[in-house]
């Protein structure tokens, strides 16, 4: 690791991804934010003065923490004209239509970490979680090389797939998924950029619709447990089957998930699998201690109590049953971090793993 | 039918279940509150005085509407002590533990309709529901042969199967329902009597496990879908694995059905059984015009927009769609009241279809 | 009356303001919607269709019920274009800056009635609350001959002014009210037109600040319990001192009240002052059998519980009490409907009360 | 400091009272839990144990953090049966009724810091909050000396008086407070012990009354921001006029302020009173950067967003402006967070400054 930082961008700075990206590398060891974009309108102001609303004068900001006085100095340029030529690493929190022009162009010259889905189903590229498959990363070679780029399009998965994907892991390599059923609750910071969720719609509420959400976590839990082939990723052949609603939850995704085994599995031997599980990545500044946290308690996981357990990057499993749906079926629930490990703060841990491991 | 109205006494009446059968019994046309009964606490008190907290002189009242007047004024027995000879119809919303005790008391001499779960599993005890099983109501005969009883007892389901139940219904004589994954979201309205779900715990949150509920549906849903043989009731050969939640929603059940059928049946079919389902009902007081509402719209059906539809009284279904997960393969959502049709007003239809059909 | 039903336009009829005269109009006696008008966006269409979202395909209507089919059928005409001399009356739910160009437009030709802010502080604008300040109303026909209108506009208040208004009505009648400090808690439904207030900001939280209110709540209540002079209202001598708050309920606004009278007032005579208070409009179709509703119970009025009483339309006051603060000082809590009484149906009974005096 | 810990029991540990003090005293710097007590229904029972509910196994533990493993491991004795010489001091989360009786027991032999109400208004008791009037501190070696104890008995304030009397205690000293309107919005944890808010009761709602609450901030007040007399407290000569509602926020009070002062104050002058304010104790392990944190962004404070600010232990001021309903008139609003400063944490940090200044 060089003593020196290596210099980051976030594009989509202002909004609710762009945000946490900023939350995500504060204190960075590795990482430093040295460019910030965003839509035409913020351009040319400072990040702080962006962040104002200009009708109220209400600064729009959804974190815990309000963001470092050395960031909120810097000047935001417009993504459109963004050279990525300037920094090392480029993390993308933009819209998926923009993204699909965009980042192609920031990828010529550098490696691009997004959380946009744009590029997520193209066979040249992988969708990664570190922990469960940076073994796809190669394919990071096979992009450049076939594209002509010096970087790559990197995304992270959606944030509802990310947590499941994560508990079905260990489960796949010892008893083999075949079919999953899942319903998500999930939390309102998840609903994307501006203005996401009106409180009208969601209090006192369920909504039992979220446009896309469910293709996307059948297509890429299949993508992200498969195998490597030639220049492609060989999904998985299970059948996932997701019902995604929005519940009155400010952050972190609720799923219940019932899955048919290949091989029998008490819930005992689930947990072993789970608790055991080690993703190869202790080593990396932003990577939990555990991947998964197994609770016994039957009340949990609960998204407001576990949400934030290891720095929102651990996903918690709880109510580990067998299921009498099928022959080896196996019950539970799990909540995970949609805007952590399930957005910036994950893709950040990706451009970690693939840093140590070289790509960069 | 008399023009006199029946009398009928309430026990269990300060309790949220027991006020909503004095909300579900207002200006009803067959039958009259002449009796009220609580605990030792609120015996001797005048109705409106029992509902007082005495440390803070808050009225504990959730329904929309106050009391009526008339009802106010009742006296409260303590529910020990009550005398059921003293009307014609008992209805019981006491919890388990004491309905064990005293609802044989009363069904020695009267028709008990309870929400209490202690009778439910009994093998001379039918679990009606009004336009799904009255099927089943000649047990009732057999229970009080049996039991030697003038009266009888008939519990309600949980108000989490009863929603399932009449959705799986129409879908059972058609295509024959084999597997059921369900997933609920709960409101806390149903979290029972005193103090039903603290506050701390709910807002912001998800709780993924409500002791004893899956059980229930799972057993309830066979026994209600089931046939009637000889003094007993033969449960249907399907399997509910269901995982069942609390959501920060005041009233209404949400679920999520996946469904393996015997047969295929496209969405469109099944929009059509449930549209076109008749309970048989539809000239009972409390009944709604349909048994089921589809929605086209794939954001409903919602807690919050759909629950009080029809009186509460009706079950709203949308996201019909074909589910990969099996070969004949169906989901959807369903929302339903838990405290109208899940509860006391369920029971109050209830005894409408058994005095309508000469039961008492 | 005439059996002929008054033919109504809605501008600004897809927003939350605009469905709810759809609601408020819903089965009225006297008037019936003929004409809508909303953005350039829903012209052409049909308003059924209108209001489905074009990217989701949700339909966005946030009453209980559904609008009426022939409402729904309703062809959605551009605000810009709208023709008031096919009406006989407008009802304008459009925002302010609109509204400063276009109800003047409509006013030319027919009464239109605003929830809009744009004229409400004009000198020969009066701000009529029904069963309040009818004995303004004259003022309309300064309007009408100074601009050489053959309608008028009358704006109703904002809707945290109308419950603060009615409360200190009687008040002001009997005991003259010189200063009041009031505290908002307002429901989000409130928060105009669209997107509304963001989930994320409001849940598990309470907004200190709504741009405009505090000085809109000042200005407005001197000014409806002013007195009709020459060509003008003038306002009455009191200080108004409010803080305006956001709070996470969906409908109501809650005020606490702080009031320095001229002269002495027991909180009984308080009480007595506003359950006495008739305001003159008992005959009309949306008025409530109270302006004011006053609770024993220190736990009321609470908007969940309260802001549908009598429709909505009156205003629920309790925790009345003496105010060490000042010589002759009271305080209390009030609840009022925002988007009942305080908007669309609070712009539909000042319609009935003038149509009824004559004024159209 | 001796570089041995003093040893601390907490009874009333199991309710969120003392959970909150199990808190603030992790990894404390002076502090050791030795000992901890609560209902004879946990007594004998391991901490990790009596926090199991009986009938569901539910862990009733509200903190965001678990109990650390060597304070699960104690055990629990009955609060009745405490022997307070087994520790240095005695932190008491107990109920006033108890407290009346238990805390003088204790007292008479160690200090006595409590959450209860039940001593705040004794004559011989300060009700200290850190650094506004630790100077009313040596009344507590009157107190010892009256009542012949070793130790003594030291309330602090309730949650809700305590951030208003650290914002009014600078505006006291430079300008004289002579009136203070408020109105409150509390946190549902505040609620007290157990079962607290019932969420049925809060959801979609405000509750406009809180027994007791008013009173105890007007007395409170004036006793906090009065002089040290001969053997009691004068209180200062300032009127509270207190409207106390709950509102659907899990922690953190907001409360509007107006006041009246003795000579003219720009807001300018009060924020920079505010943030000019210093305690004096800063070197105590749980104290704040700053009493007082001041915003300009009149959106804020906001009781989600800064509630935890500087460990909860700064309480957050904004929309500073003038008042015309006083000569010399100010307004704001503020957030203090009621089970941080506002309980056990401010508790402790009593416990500091005492130990500090040598008064055990």
């Amino acid at each position: 690791m060089s003593t020196r930082k290596m210099s980051v961008a976030i594009v989509g700075a202002t909004g609710i991804a762009g945000q946490q990206f900023i939350d995500a590398l504060r204190d960075h060891p590795w990482f430093q934010i040295t460019a910030l974009a965003a839509s035409a309108r913020s351009a040319g102001k400072s990040y702080g003065e962006a962040l104002r609303d200009a009708k109220t004068g209400a600064v729009r900001w959804w974190c815990a923490d309000a963001p470092p006085p050395e960031v909120a100095r810097l000047p935001v340029a417009a993504g459109s004209d963004f050279d990525a030529a300037s920094v090392d690493i480029v993390f993308s929190a933009i819209e998926s239509e923009p993204a699909r022009e965009l980042e192609p162009r920031w990828a010529k010259l550098r490696p691009v970490f997004s959380t946009a889905s744009a590029y997520r189903y193209e066979e040249d590229v992988p969708l990664l979680i570190p922990g469960v498959n940076l073994g796809h990363a190669p394919l990071l070679r096979a992009q450049k090389e076939h594209r002509g780029w010096k970087g790559f399009v990197a995304p992270i998965p959606n944030c509802t797939t990310t947590g499941l994907a994560i508990a079905l892991a260990p489960l796949h390599a010892a008893f083999g998924v075949e079919k999953v059923a899942m319903t998500s609750m999930q939390g309102i910071s998840g609903a994307g950029r501006s203005p996401g969720v009106v409180a009208l719609d969601i209090l006192d509420n369920v909504i039992p619709y979220i446009p896309g959400e469910e293709e996307k976590v059948a297509k890429e839990t299949a993508k992200i447990l498969g195998t490597l082939g030639r220049g492609a990723i060989d999904p998985a052949a299970l059948v996932v089957s997701a019902t995604c609603t929005r519940a009155a939850v400010l952050e972190g995704h609720t799923e219940t998930v019932s899955v048919s085994l290949a091989r029998a599995c008490t819930p005992e031997a689930a947990a072993d699998a789970m608790r055991d599980y080690r993703g190869g990545i202790e080593d990396l500044p932003s990577a939990p201690r555990h991947m998964l946290t197994v609770h016994d308690d039957p009340f949990r996981p609960q998204p407001r109590l576990d949400r934030d357990a290891q720095g929102g990057m651990t996903t918690s499993v709880g109510r580990l049953r067998t299921d009498a749906l099928w022959a080896n079926g196996l019950r539970f629930v799990l909540v995970s971090h949609n805007t952590k490990f399930g957005a910036a703060k994950g893709a950040v841990l990706l451009a970690e793993a693939l840093h140590r491991d070289g790509y960069f």
